[in-house]
């Protein structure tokens, strides 16, 4: 049996990943892999998610250069949500520039961003 | 408008939650949250999720002790996805008695354990 068999994928065939940064432990993003996302991410040591948005195979990096590898991949008690430690490239990991996707903060019942943008999405993305 | 109004909740009105240990970084377990166990999250200080397969509200620790203090509650740039900042009484967050719920390390194609258990699940849930 393959480790990709014990993976308890979802009715659509996917399973939840949290990226975390290997060398400062912060949370980057979260996301989500099928078979083929989770299996290329091994062989490629580069995350691969799967687009529920685009319905398609997601190489992160693929157009901003901002690609993350992979130094450790996990799996909870319930096989059913995939961790994995990776290096980002460029500092960013974000679409909107900033280093990771969690920069709102919770205070006094208000979402406040306490992240700067380190490079205009303009810049980034120039397809 | 509420800042739980500015939560993209998914067709089952609910959020995936990352929970982080706020002194060593780790994530120590994935969950989900309605509408009600956010609210009561941010209003106990105390880590409220949504059990799916039990359908209802469960305040992590009402059985096992092991409950979490809630330092800091995050949105991503999607409004999707929450992560919160928590300190683990007991210092267990998985109900097999380890530190947490990521114990599975990918290692030459095997899953493998690489975190002890601190305390037998037998001992912990006497239910």
């Amino acid at each position: 049996m393959s480790w990709l068999d014990e993976v308890n994928w979802d009715a659509n065939g996917l399973v939840p990943v949290i990226a975390q940064e290997y060398d400062t432990g912060k949370v980057l993003m979260f996301a989500w892999m099928n078979r083929q996302a989770l299996e290329l991410t091994e062989q490629t040591k580069q995350a691969v998610y799967w687009s529920r948005s685009r319905n398609k195979l997601w190489r992160k990096g693929e157009e901003s250069g901002h690609v993350q590898h992979v130094h450790e991949i996990r799996l909870d008690c319930d096989e059913d949500v995939v961790l994995i430690s990776v290096e980002q490239v460029g500092g960013i990991a974000c679409h909107t520039g900033r280093h990771n996707c969690f920069f709102k903060k919770l205070e006094r019942a208000e979402w406040k961003i306490d992240q700067p943008v380190i490079k205009n999405p303009d810049d980034i993305y120039k397809l």
